[in-house]
Protein backbone atom coordinates (compact mmCIF):
# COMPACT_ATOMS: atom_id res chain seq x y z
CA UNK A 1 0.00 0.00 0.00
CA UNK A 2 1.23 3.60 -0.78
CA UNK A 3 1.40 5.80 1.78
CA UNK A 4 2.67 8.24 0.27
CA UNK A 5 -0.10 9.76 -2.42
CA UNK A 6 2.41 12.86 -3.05
CA UNK A 7 4.50 12.55 -6.50
CA UNK A 8 8.47 13.01 -5.89
CA UNK A 9 7.89 13.73 -1.98
CA UNK A 10 10.52 11.42 -0.96
CA UNK A 11 14.70 11.90 -1.62
CA UNK A 12 17.34 9.67 -2.50
CA UNK A 13 20.97 9.99 -1.12
CA UNK A 14 23.94 8.24 -2.37
CA UNK A 15 26.96 7.94 0.24
CA UNK A 16 29.99 6.67 -1.54
CA UNK A 17 31.50 5.54 1.29
CA UNK A 18 30.97 5.35 5.36
CA UNK A 19 33.75 7.77 5.69
CA UNK A 20 31.15 10.03 3.98
CA UNK A 21 27.92 9.25 6.23
CA UNK A 22 28.46 11.88 8.20
CA UNK A 23 28.29 14.59 5.41
CA UNK A 24 24.14 13.25 4.88
CA UNK A 25 21.78 15.84 4.02
CA UNK A 26 19.10 13.83 4.88
CA UNK A 27 17.82 14.57 8.29
CA UNK A 28 14.87 12.51 9.39
CA UNK A 29 12.83 9.54 8.36
CA UNK A 30 15.46 7.93 6.19
CA UNK A 31 15.88 4.14 5.71
CA UNK A 32 19.61 3.24 5.00
CA UNK A 33 20.28 0.36 2.41
CA UNK A 34 23.61 -1.03 3.11
CA UNK A 35 25.39 -2.04 -0.20
CA UNK A 36 28.84 -4.73 -0.07
CA UNK A 37 28.29 -6.30 -3.79
CA UNK A 38 31.77 -7.89 -3.38
CA UNK A 39 30.65 -9.61 -0.87
CA UNK A 40 29.28 -9.03 2.40
CA UNK A 41 25.35 -8.22 1.54
CA UNK A 42 25.22 -10.26 -1.62
CA UNK A 43 26.65 -13.20 0.95
CA UNK A 44 23.75 -12.19 3.64
CA UNK A 45 20.93 -12.30 0.67
CA UNK A 46 22.52 -15.65 -0.38
CA UNK A 47 22.01 -16.90 3.25
CA UNK A 48 18.65 -15.97 3.54
CA UNK A 49 17.80 -17.16 0.14
CA UNK A 50 19.22 -20.63 1.47
CA UNK A 51 17.03 -20.68 4.38
CA UNK A 52 18.83 -18.78 7.28
CA UNK A 53 16.87 -18.07 10.44
CA UNK A 54 18.25 -14.94 11.19
CA UNK A 55 21.55 -13.12 11.03
CA UNK A 56 23.64 -11.76 14.11
CA UNK A 57 26.32 -9.24 13.10
CA UNK A 58 29.20 -8.24 14.98
CA UNK A 59 31.78 -5.75 14.28
CA UNK A 60 34.57 -7.48 15.99
CA UNK A 61 36.58 -10.53 15.69
CA UNK A 62 37.02 -10.53 19.12
CA UNK A 63 32.65 -10.85 19.27
CA UNK A 64 32.71 -13.02 16.13
CA UNK A 65 35.23 -15.57 18.43
CA UNK A 66 32.91 -15.39 22.01
CA UNK A 67 30.42 -16.40 19.72
CA UNK A 68 31.97 -19.29 18.12
CA UNK A 69 32.92 -20.76 21.56
CA UNK A 70 29.11 -20.05 22.56
CA UNK A 71 28.29 -22.80 20.06
CA UNK A 72 26.88 -20.75 17.06
CA UNK A 73 27.79 -21.23 13.43
CA UNK A 74 29.65 -17.83 12.70
CA UNK A 75 31.19 -16.31 9.10
CA UNK A 76 34.59 -14.45 9.67
CA UNK A 77 36.73 -13.16 7.22
CA UNK A 78 39.65 -10.44 7.23
CA UNK A 79 40.51 -9.22 3.78
CA UNK A 80 38.79 -11.81 2.27
CA UNK A 81 40.08 -14.80 3.46
CA UNK A 82 38.18 -17.26 5.86
CA UNK A 83 39.70 -16.86 9.42
CA UNK A 84 40.93 -20.18 11.21
CA UNK A 85 37.93 -20.20 13.94
CA UNK A 86 35.31 -19.37 11.64
CA UNK A 87 32.83 -21.93 10.12
CA UNK A 88 32.57 -19.83 7.17
CA UNK A 89 34.52 -17.21 4.74
CA UNK A 90 32.48 -14.47 3.27
CA UNK A 91 31.93 -16.36 -0.39
CA UNK A 92 28.05 -16.36 -1.02
CA UNK A 93 29.10 -20.29 -2.30
CA UNK A 94 29.26 -21.20 1.59
CA UNK A 95 25.97 -20.34 2.76
CA UNK A 96 24.07 -23.91 1.34
CA UNK A 97 20.70 -24.75 2.65
CA UNK A 98 22.31 -27.65 4.14
CA UNK A 99 24.43 -25.60 6.42
CA UNK A 100 22.54 -23.02 7.61
CA UNK A 101 19.33 -23.45 6.63
CA UNK A 102 16.83 -22.73 9.96
CA UNK A 103 20.05 -21.79 11.79
CA UNK A 104 21.09 -18.61 13.50
CA UNK A 105 24.67 -17.10 11.85
CA UNK A 106 26.82 -14.73 13.34
CA UNK A 107 28.51 -12.63 10.80
CA UNK A 108 31.50 -10.70 10.94
CA UNK A 109 33.17 -9.06 7.83
CA UNK A 110 35.40 -5.93 7.41
CA UNK A 111 33.84 -3.51 5.37
CA UNK A 112 29.96 -4.33 5.77
CA UNK A 113 29.45 -4.73 9.41
CA UNK A 114 31.41 -1.30 9.89
CA UNK A 115 28.82 0.23 7.64
CA UNK A 116 25.96 -1.35 9.80
CA UNK A 117 27.13 -0.13 12.51
CA UNK A 118 27.60 3.58 11.49
CA UNK A 119 23.96 3.04 9.91
CA UNK A 120 22.14 2.15 13.51
CA UNK A 121 20.51 5.83 13.85
CA UNK A 122 17.96 5.12 10.58
CA UNK A 123 14.75 4.11 11.05
CA UNK A 124 16.05 0.68 9.39
CA UNK A 125 18.76 -0.96 7.42
CA UNK A 126 17.85 -3.09 4.14
CA UNK A 127 20.18 -5.22 2.73
CA UNK A 128 20.85 -4.36 -0.80
CA UNK A 129 22.35 -6.33 -3.51
CA UNK A 130 22.05 -7.06 -7.19
CA UNK A 131 20.80 -10.16 -6.56
CA UNK A 132 17.38 -8.77 -4.77
CA UNK A 133 17.50 -5.77 -6.45
CA UNK A 134 13.56 -5.75 -7.43
CA UNK A 135 12.30 -7.04 -4.19
CA UNK A 136 14.25 -4.32 -2.27
CA UNK A 137 12.71 -1.65 -4.74
CA UNK A 138 9.00 -2.52 -4.11
CA UNK A 139 9.48 -2.85 -0.42
CA UNK A 140 11.18 0.33 -0.61
CA UNK A 141 8.12 1.80 -2.21
CA UNK A 142 6.24 0.37 0.78
CA UNK A 143 8.35 2.23 3.50
CA UNK A 144 7.36 5.61 3.15
CA UNK A 145 10.21 6.82 3.64
CA UNK A 146 13.54 8.72 2.47
CA UNK A 147 16.49 6.45 1.15
CA UNK A 148 20.02 6.90 1.72
CA UNK A 149 22.18 4.17 0.03
CA UNK A 150 25.34 3.45 2.05
CA UNK A 151 28.23 2.12 0.36
CA UNK A 152 30.40 0.19 1.81
CA UNK A 153 33.17 0.72 -0.41
CA UNK A 154 36.86 -0.61 -0.02
CA UNK A 155 38.92 0.86 3.16
CA UNK A 156 36.77 3.57 3.03
CA UNK A 157 37.28 4.73 -0.64
CA UNK A 158 34.55 4.72 -3.15
CA UNK A 159 34.40 1.36 -5.06
CA UNK A 160 32.91 0.62 -8.75
CA UNK A 161 30.61 -2.14 -7.80
CA UNK A 162 29.03 -0.87 -4.97
CA UNK A 163 28.05 2.44 -7.07
CA UNK A 164 26.77 0.80 -10.08
CA UNK A 165 24.29 -1.11 -7.28
CA UNK A 166 23.62 2.37 -6.53
CA UNK A 167 22.87 3.80 -9.98
CA UNK A 168 20.43 0.42 -10.83
CA UNK A 169 18.28 1.44 -7.18
CA UNK A 170 18.58 5.34 -7.70
CA UNK A 171 16.97 4.64 -10.99
CA UNK A 172 14.19 2.09 -10.07
CA UNK A 173 13.03 4.02 -7.64
CA UNK A 174 13.34 7.61 -9.57
CA UNK A 175 10.59 5.92 -12.72
CA UNK A 176 8.04 5.45 -9.56
CA UNK A 177 7.72 9.22 -9.60
CA UNK A 178 7.46 8.71 -5.67
CA UNK A 179 11.46 9.96 -5.08
CA UNK A 180 13.45 12.62 -6.37
CA UNK A 181 16.74 13.38 -5.58
CA UNK A 182 19.49 16.27 -5.51
CA UNK A 183 21.83 14.31 -4.83
CA UNK A 184 25.56 14.46 -6.92
CA UNK A 185 26.76 11.17 -6.04
CA UNK A 186 23.41 9.73 -7.11
CA UNK A 187 23.54 11.34 -10.51
CA UNK A 188 27.06 10.04 -10.87
CA UNK A 189 25.47 6.48 -9.94
CA UNK A 190 22.62 6.52 -12.38
CA UNK A 191 25.05 7.20 -15.28
CA UNK A 192 28.04 5.30 -14.59
CA UNK A 193 24.99 2.33 -14.11
CA UNK A 194 24.08 3.52 -17.59
CA UNK A 195 27.49 2.68 -19.00
CA UNK A 196 28.03 -0.85 -16.86
CA UNK A 197 23.86 -2.22 -17.73
CA UNK A 198 24.65 -2.88 -21.25
CA UNK A 199 28.07 -5.72 -19.91
CA UNK A 200 27.82 -5.76 -16.60
CA UNK A 201 30.51 -8.15 -16.18
CA UNK A 202 32.53 -6.61 -18.84
CA UNK A 203 32.02 -3.22 -17.15
CA UNK A 204 33.09 -4.32 -13.62
CA UNK A 205 36.89 -5.55 -15.01
CA UNK A 206 37.83 -2.13 -14.26
CA UNK A 207 36.91 -2.15 -10.53
CA UNK A 208 39.91 -2.30 -8.41
CA UNK A 209 38.63 -4.95 -6.33
CA UNK A 210 37.49 -7.50 -9.13
CA UNK A 211 41.18 -7.95 -9.18
CA UNK A 212 41.72 -8.20 -5.82
CA UNK A 213 39.58 -11.04 -5.28
CA UNK A 214 41.05 -12.77 -8.26
CA UNK A 215 44.77 -12.17 -6.66
CA UNK A 216 43.06 -14.07 -3.87
CA UNK A 217 41.36 -16.85 -6.07
CA UNK A 218 38.02 -15.62 -4.52
CA UNK A 219 36.52 -13.92 -7.70
CA UNK A 220 34.03 -17.57 -8.46
CA UNK A 221 31.47 -15.75 -7.32
CA UNK A 222 31.49 -13.02 -9.50
CA UNK A 223 29.15 -13.98 -11.98
CA UNK A 224 26.41 -14.66 -8.85
CA UNK A 225 26.99 -11.11 -7.49
CA UNK A 226 25.70 -9.51 -10.64
CA UNK A 227 23.12 -11.71 -11.30
CA UNK A 228 20.06 -9.82 -11.65
CA UNK A 229 17.04 -10.55 -9.08
CA UNK A 230 18.31 -14.59 -8.59
CA UNK A 231 15.87 -13.83 -5.30
CA UNK A 232 13.21 -12.28 -3.47
CA UNK A 233 14.47 -11.76 0.20
CA UNK A 234 14.94 -8.25 1.54
CA UNK A 235 17.24 -9.01 4.83
CA UNK A 236 16.23 -5.54 7.56
CA UNK A 237 18.69 -5.45 10.64
CA UNK A 238 16.12 -4.00 13.55
CA UNK A 239 16.97 -4.67 17.24
CA UNK A 240 20.62 -6.30 16.72
CA UNK A 241 19.55 -8.63 14.54
CA UNK A 242 19.07 -9.29 10.46
CA UNK A 243 15.83 -11.26 9.88
CA UNK A 244 13.92 -11.45 5.65
CA UNK A 245 11.55 -8.92 6.16
CA UNK A 246 9.31 -10.87 3.49
CA UNK A 247 9.11 -13.40 5.98
CA UNK A 248 8.18 -11.46 8.43
CA UNK A 249 5.26 -9.48 6.75
CA UNK B 1 61.88 17.07 -20.77
CA UNK B 2 60.80 14.06 -19.78
CA UNK B 3 62.68 12.27 -16.63
CA UNK B 4 60.51 9.19 -16.49
CA UNK B 5 61.65 7.22 -19.91
CA UNK B 6 59.36 4.00 -18.34
CA UNK B 7 55.67 3.71 -19.63
CA UNK B 8 52.67 3.83 -16.95
CA UNK B 9 55.58 4.49 -14.22
CA UNK B 10 53.41 7.33 -12.80
CA UNK B 11 50.43 6.19 -10.94
CA UNK B 12 47.08 8.90 -10.70
CA UNK B 13 44.83 8.98 -8.21
CA UNK B 14 41.63 11.09 -7.93
CA UNK B 15 40.03 11.92 -4.21
CA UNK B 16 36.70 12.97 -4.28
CA UNK B 17 36.54 15.04 -1.35
CA UNK B 18 38.84 16.66 1.30
CA UNK B 19 37.23 14.36 3.91
CA UNK B 20 38.63 11.15 1.52
CA UNK B 21 42.35 12.82 1.49
CA UNK B 22 43.23 11.07 4.44
CA UNK B 23 42.41 7.31 2.43
CA UNK B 24 45.18 7.90 -0.67
CA UNK B 25 47.48 4.99 -1.05
CA UNK B 26 49.54 7.37 -2.83
CA UNK B 27 52.49 7.26 -0.69
CA UNK B 28 55.86 9.08 -2.25
CA UNK B 29 56.49 11.55 -4.13
CA UNK B 30 53.56 12.67 -5.47
CA UNK B 31 51.92 16.63 -7.04
CA UNK B 32 47.94 17.31 -5.91
CA UNK B 33 46.05 18.83 -8.52
CA UNK B 34 43.66 20.70 -6.58
CA UNK B 35 40.43 21.12 -8.16
CA UNK B 36 37.20 23.85 -7.41
CA UNK B 37 36.07 24.35 -10.98
CA UNK B 38 32.60 26.40 -8.97
CA UNK B 39 34.59 28.32 -7.97
CA UNK B 40 38.06 28.61 -6.50
CA UNK B 41 40.50 27.42 -8.92
CA UNK B 42 39.19 28.87 -11.75
CA UNK B 43 39.20 32.39 -10.39
CA UNK B 44 42.71 31.84 -9.57
CA UNK B 45 44.02 30.57 -12.53
CA UNK B 46 41.75 33.44 -13.73
CA UNK B 47 43.70 35.61 -11.55
CA UNK B 48 47.26 34.52 -13.07
CA UNK B 49 45.43 35.21 -16.68
CA UNK B 50 45.09 38.72 -16.00
CA UNK B 51 48.77 39.04 -14.46
CA UNK B 52 48.12 39.24 -10.45
CA UNK B 53 51.79 39.00 -9.16
CA UNK B 54 50.99 36.11 -6.49
CA UNK B 55 48.16 34.85 -4.32
CA UNK B 56 48.45 34.10 -0.41
CA UNK B 57 45.83 31.86 0.35
CA UNK B 58 44.48 31.92 3.83
CA UNK B 59 42.09 29.29 5.46
CA UNK B 60 39.85 31.56 7.51
CA UNK B 61 38.64 35.02 8.06
CA UNK B 62 40.29 36.18 10.54
CA UNK B 63 43.35 36.03 8.07
CA UNK B 64 41.94 37.47 5.83
CA UNK B 65 40.45 40.63 7.66
CA UNK B 66 44.10 41.34 9.55
CA UNK B 67 45.37 41.06 5.23
CA UNK B 68 43.34 43.55 4.80
CA UNK B 69 44.11 45.69 7.53
CA UNK B 70 47.52 45.60 6.60
CA UNK B 71 46.78 46.96 2.76
CA UNK B 72 46.25 43.95 1.27
CA UNK B 73 43.71 43.64 -1.70
CA UNK B 74 41.36 40.33 -0.42
CA UNK B 75 39.01 38.12 -1.77
CA UNK B 76 36.75 35.87 0.79
CA UNK B 77 33.45 35.00 0.80
CA UNK B 78 30.79 32.25 2.58
CA UNK B 79 28.78 29.99 0.60
CA UNK B 80 29.04 31.69 -2.66
CA UNK B 81 28.92 35.31 -1.35
CA UNK B 82 31.18 38.05 -1.01
CA UNK B 83 31.98 39.74 2.45
CA UNK B 84 31.34 43.31 3.32
CA UNK B 85 34.94 43.39 4.86
CA UNK B 86 36.52 41.89 1.38
CA UNK B 87 37.55 44.03 -2.12
CA UNK B 88 36.23 40.70 -4.69
CA UNK B 89 33.96 37.74 -3.98
CA UNK B 90 35.43 34.72 -5.29
CA UNK B 91 33.68 34.80 -9.25
CA UNK B 92 36.66 35.02 -11.69
CA UNK B 93 35.05 37.97 -13.52
CA UNK B 94 36.52 39.95 -9.99
CA UNK B 95 39.63 39.62 -11.34
CA UNK B 96 40.20 41.95 -14.08
CA UNK B 97 43.77 43.16 -14.97
CA UNK B 98 42.93 46.99 -13.97
CA UNK B 99 41.96 45.32 -10.74
CA UNK B 100 44.65 43.16 -10.21
CA UNK B 101 47.62 43.87 -12.41
CA UNK B 102 50.84 43.11 -11.17
CA UNK B 103 49.50 42.74 -7.27
CA UNK B 104 49.42 40.55 -4.37
CA UNK B 105 45.94 38.79 -3.45
CA UNK B 106 44.92 37.25 -0.53
CA UNK B 107 42.49 35.01 -1.29
CA UNK B 108 40.21 32.84 1.03
CA UNK B 109 37.42 30.65 0.58
CA UNK B 110 34.91 28.19 1.84
CA UNK B 111 36.09 24.98 -0.38
CA UNK B 112 39.46 25.91 -1.90
CA UNK B 113 41.67 26.92 0.98
CA UNK B 114 40.73 24.66 3.01
CA UNK B 115 41.52 21.33 0.48
CA UNK B 116 44.77 23.57 -0.06
CA UNK B 117 45.72 23.10 3.66
CA UNK B 118 45.23 19.43 3.49
CA UNK B 119 47.25 18.89 0.73
CA UNK B 120 50.21 20.91 1.79
CA UNK B 121 52.34 17.60 2.89
CA UNK B 122 52.65 16.68 -0.99
CA UNK B 123 55.59 17.75 -3.11
CA UNK B 124 53.20 20.55 -4.25
CA UNK B 125 50.48 21.48 -5.12
CA UNK B 126 49.22 22.78 -8.87
CA UNK B 127 45.33 24.71 -9.49
CA UNK B 128 43.71 22.57 -11.69
CA UNK B 129 40.52 23.97 -13.86
CA UNK B 130 38.76 23.44 -17.09
CA UNK B 131 40.36 27.16 -18.64
CA UNK B 132 44.08 25.68 -18.11
CA UNK B 133 43.65 21.96 -18.68
CA UNK B 134 46.39 21.44 -21.53
CA UNK B 135 48.81 24.02 -20.31
CA UNK B 136 48.34 21.96 -16.82
CA UNK B 137 48.64 18.69 -18.25
CA UNK B 138 51.81 19.59 -20.05
CA UNK B 139 53.19 20.85 -17.02
CA UNK B 140 52.68 17.78 -14.82
CA UNK B 141 53.85 15.31 -17.49
CA UNK B 142 57.21 16.95 -17.26
CA UNK B 143 57.65 17.14 -12.94
CA UNK B 144 58.50 12.92 -12.99
CA UNK B 145 55.77 12.65 -10.26
CA UNK B 146 52.63 10.52 -9.36
CA UNK B 147 49.51 12.78 -9.29
CA UNK B 148 47.01 12.94 -6.59
CA UNK B 149 44.05 14.99 -7.71
CA UNK B 150 42.08 16.58 -5.01
CA UNK B 151 38.21 17.51 -5.32
CA UNK B 152 37.14 20.31 -3.42
CA UNK B 153 33.63 19.08 -3.67
CA UNK B 154 31.05 20.42 -1.88
CA UNK B 155 30.52 20.51 1.90
CA UNK B 156 32.89 17.41 1.82
CA UNK B 157 30.67 15.58 -0.23
CA UNK B 158 30.68 14.72 -3.79
CA UNK B 159 30.77 17.21 -6.51
CA UNK B 160 29.75 16.51 -10.47
CA UNK B 161 31.98 19.41 -11.69
CA UNK B 162 35.15 18.60 -9.75
CA UNK B 163 34.86 15.33 -10.98
CA UNK B 164 34.14 15.50 -14.89
CA UNK B 165 37.24 17.74 -14.49
CA UNK B 166 39.71 15.17 -13.08
CA UNK B 167 38.24 12.80 -14.92
CA UNK B 168 39.89 15.04 -18.04
CA UNK B 169 43.33 15.52 -16.31
CA UNK B 170 43.20 11.53 -15.88
CA UNK B 171 42.72 10.97 -19.82
CA UNK B 172 44.57 13.25 -21.12
CA UNK B 173 47.41 12.14 -18.78
CA UNK B 174 46.94 8.32 -19.66
CA UNK B 175 46.84 8.90 -23.30
CA UNK B 176 50.80 9.77 -22.86
CA UNK B 177 51.31 6.67 -21.36
CA UNK B 178 53.42 7.46 -18.73
CA UNK B 179 50.76 6.63 -16.45
CA UNK B 180 48.49 4.38 -15.06
CA UNK B 181 46.11 4.39 -12.86
CA UNK B 182 44.05 1.34 -10.20
CA UNK B 183 42.00 3.83 -8.77
CA UNK B 184 38.42 3.06 -9.21
CA UNK B 185 37.59 6.57 -8.45
CA UNK B 186 39.28 7.58 -11.27
CA UNK B 187 37.66 4.92 -13.31
CA UNK B 188 34.65 6.93 -12.33
CA UNK B 189 35.89 10.12 -13.35
CA UNK B 190 37.24 9.09 -16.83
CA UNK B 191 33.71 7.47 -17.41
CA UNK B 192 31.84 10.67 -16.37
CA UNK B 193 33.99 12.68 -18.44
CA UNK B 194 33.09 10.65 -21.28
CA UNK B 195 29.37 11.38 -20.44
CA UNK B 196 29.55 14.99 -19.95
CA UNK B 197 32.38 15.85 -23.14
CA UNK B 198 29.65 15.84 -26.07
CA UNK B 199 27.93 18.89 -23.76
CA UNK B 200 29.60 19.95 -21.33
CA UNK B 201 27.21 22.92 -19.81
CA UNK B 202 23.77 20.63 -20.58
CA UNK B 203 25.60 17.95 -18.09
CA UNK B 204 26.10 20.21 -15.64
CA UNK B 205 22.86 21.14 -15.49
CA UNK B 206 22.31 17.93 -13.27
CA UNK B 207 25.06 19.39 -10.87
CA UNK B 208 23.46 20.70 -7.33
CA UNK B 209 25.83 23.21 -7.20
CA UNK B 210 25.17 24.75 -10.28
CA UNK B 211 21.74 25.38 -9.07
CA UNK B 212 22.79 27.00 -6.09
CA UNK B 213 24.42 29.45 -8.03
CA UNK B 214 21.66 30.05 -9.84
CA UNK B 215 19.89 30.30 -6.89
CA UNK B 216 22.26 33.15 -5.69
CA UNK B 217 22.72 34.79 -8.92
CA UNK B 218 26.15 33.96 -9.22
CA UNK B 219 25.62 31.59 -12.28
CA UNK B 220 26.78 33.98 -14.65
CA UNK B 221 30.46 32.29 -14.41
CA UNK B 222 29.18 28.62 -15.47
CA UNK B 223 30.12 29.09 -19.55
CA UNK B 224 33.72 30.97 -18.49
CA UNK B 225 34.71 28.06 -16.21
CA UNK B 226 33.73 25.10 -18.59
CA UNK B 227 35.66 26.92 -21.65
CA UNK B 228 38.64 24.06 -22.06
CA UNK B 229 42.21 26.08 -22.15
CA UNK B 230 41.03 29.75 -22.49
CA UNK B 231 44.61 30.26 -20.36
CA UNK B 232 48.02 28.63 -20.49
CA UNK B 233 48.37 29.62 -16.40
CA UNK B 234 50.22 26.61 -14.12
CA UNK B 235 49.55 28.28 -11.08
CA UNK B 236 51.38 25.98 -8.07
CA UNK B 237 51.56 26.51 -4.30
CA UNK B 238 54.71 26.77 -2.40
CA UNK B 239 55.90 28.02 0.62
CA UNK B 240 52.78 30.05 1.75
CA UNK B 241 51.81 31.56 -1.94
CA UNK B 242 50.74 30.69 -5.32
CA UNK B 243 52.87 31.83 -8.40
CA UNK B 244 52.53 31.07 -12.06
CA UNK B 245 54.76 28.39 -12.73
CA UNK B 246 55.05 28.83 -16.57
CA UNK B 247 56.10 32.50 -15.30
CA UNK B 248 58.86 31.36 -13.16
CA UNK B 249 60.10 28.93 -15.71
Amino acid sequence: MKKSPLENSRCIEVCFTPKLYSEIQTKDGYIVVLVDILRATTSICAAFENGVKNILPVATLEEAKSMKDQGFLVASEQDGKKLDFADFGNSAFNFSAESIGGKTLVYCTTNGTRALDLAKKSDKIAIGAFINLTALTNWLIDQDRNVVILCSGWKNKFCLEDTIFAGALTEKLLVTKQFSTSCDSAAAAVDLWSLARPDILGYIEKAAHRHRLKKLGLDDVIPYSFAIDSTRVVPVYMKGEIVDEQKVD
